[in-house]
């Protein structure tokens, strides 16, 4: 999907919801536990009744691995059927040296490897450029690389202060926004922002104006949705917010769907006036 | 396994050499590739053929991954193939949120997830603290935390340095080094250092005494073993030194089992020159 066209979603839709699949067998409603691929069948639900309201959908990649060959079966049936128009994000984390990213990238993007064809892939910076390029080779595709995360160990290194010479000091996070821009423009480009702290955002904004902002932390993390929409929305919205817990679990129940549906519609409609008050 | 059965390991065997099963379908000899599992074949003759050369095997999990649903399970039977007294590490450099990472300890450690039950993980640190300790957990288990990479991208974000006040500045990597020993002791704790700058791993030794270093860059990547070795080694030995593509490729023919063990014995021995220095 290009970067025009998941603009269009957004506007089209009057949301930025991503909807966050991670999903955790050992957590799914009783009913479905019977069933021959309980993930797929929630996923499925989950998918039915949040269509209309999300742009996005991130498989959390941890959640299938963790089920062995199983789990990676669950992941494809899942992605298949996620509907065209909704962009695919597989929450991966990936990142190494280059022969080894660039399988990786084979992986997540090239269906004759794995089965899976994903429009993007999270990517952890830390290995640097080479560890990055190999994603961006895809035409096509996208990186949503980790820049600053919503978890407390983000202050470990994150948010340190770099040396550059006397007059300007930034964090790590502000480097990798910068640096990651002298490898791909925004049509390839996202990047990974925690929502604990309304600043951070509004500086990263600038440092990075046409790129779209992948925000964990609103739900279940607890990160503000007004907050983010002021200081994250572009006029080409730019935002993707993402809501895993809250939605997924929002009944343990056989109703799970249809509360799964009220949930995202409340992110929604919240999200549609902050669409409106942006034009 | 624990420090002092790798640290025994090491002198009985003479040997600090990690066999990377960086295992590409496409690079296998012809006549293995009309077998059922062409990888688990191939790994299975390599470990037959280096077993008594290596005190640990070190899957790149990438590798796996592209092959789907198979190439886990491929991972797996290469995994119990293994011989217990090898250490192994799920080369992976997984990283997330909490409650994700905590997904992806259970992959590699806990058989009743994936089927897996590596002695080891290697780990990305961007994410700090929280992204770490839940590998941590598992009593007896092991994290391989990144710390200096030896590809060309970690001059990105890894040698940057750190302003921590007038006096002190240090390079990121020498803050994760720091860092990561207040989550874990040498028996838990180890760290990937590139071999690429002799100076650097002279530097990384002193601020790690105790803890094992995973060296990656010595073979097909570049470094020099005897550099390595004179720098790194420890009374305990505190080094495993990984050879991937040249022992696995070292012939495209039927050969190959014969022509790694060769390249793999040509390691050992070297090796062994530089433990009977060390005492």
């Amino acid at each position: 999907m290009t970067y025009s066209e998941l603009s269009e979603q957004i506007f089209q839709k009057q949301s930025y919801l991503c909807v966050g699949l991670d999903t955790d067998p050992r957590k799914l409603p009783p009913p479905l536990r019977t069933e021959a691929d309980p993930v797929f069948t929630f996923n499925k639900a989950i998918i039915d009744a949040t269509a209309d309201l999300a742009v996005a959908y991130k498989p959390n990649i941890a959640f299938y691995e963790a089920q062995g060959p199983r789990g990676w079966e669950s992941l494809q049936k899942t992605l298949d059927y996620i509907p065209k128009n909704c962009f695919t994000i597989a929450d991966a984390k990936r990142g190494d040296i280059g022969n080894t990213s660039d399988l990786y990238a084979r992986t997540f993007f090239d269906p004759t490897a794995a089965g899976l064809a994903f429009d993007s892939v999270t990517v952890a910076p830390y290995m640097g450029s080479d560890s990055v390029l190999p994603f961006l080779a895809y035409e096509g595709k996208w990186v949503i690389l980790l820049a600053l995360t919503s978890n407390p160990g983000s202050a470990d290194f994150q948010r340190q202060q770099l040396h550059n010479g006397p007059q300007s000091d930034q964090a790590l996070f502000e480097q990798v926004i910068r640096t990651a821009q002298t490898w791909a423009g925004p049509d390839q480009l996202m990047f990974v922002v925690g929502a604990t702290q309304a600043s951070e955002l509004e500086q990263i904004r600038k440092l990075a104006p046409d790129n779209f902002l992948l925000v964990p932390g609103v739900g279940a993390q607890g990160g503000s949705l007004a907050d983010v929409s002021r200081l994250g929305l572009t006029k080409s919205g730019g935002l993707l917010v993402n809501a895993s817990r809250s939605i997924l679990y929002a009944s343990s129940e056989k109703d799970f769907a249809d509360l799964a549906r009220k949930e995202a519609q409340q992110l929604q409609q919240e999200m549609a006036q902050y669409l409106v008050n942006l034009v």
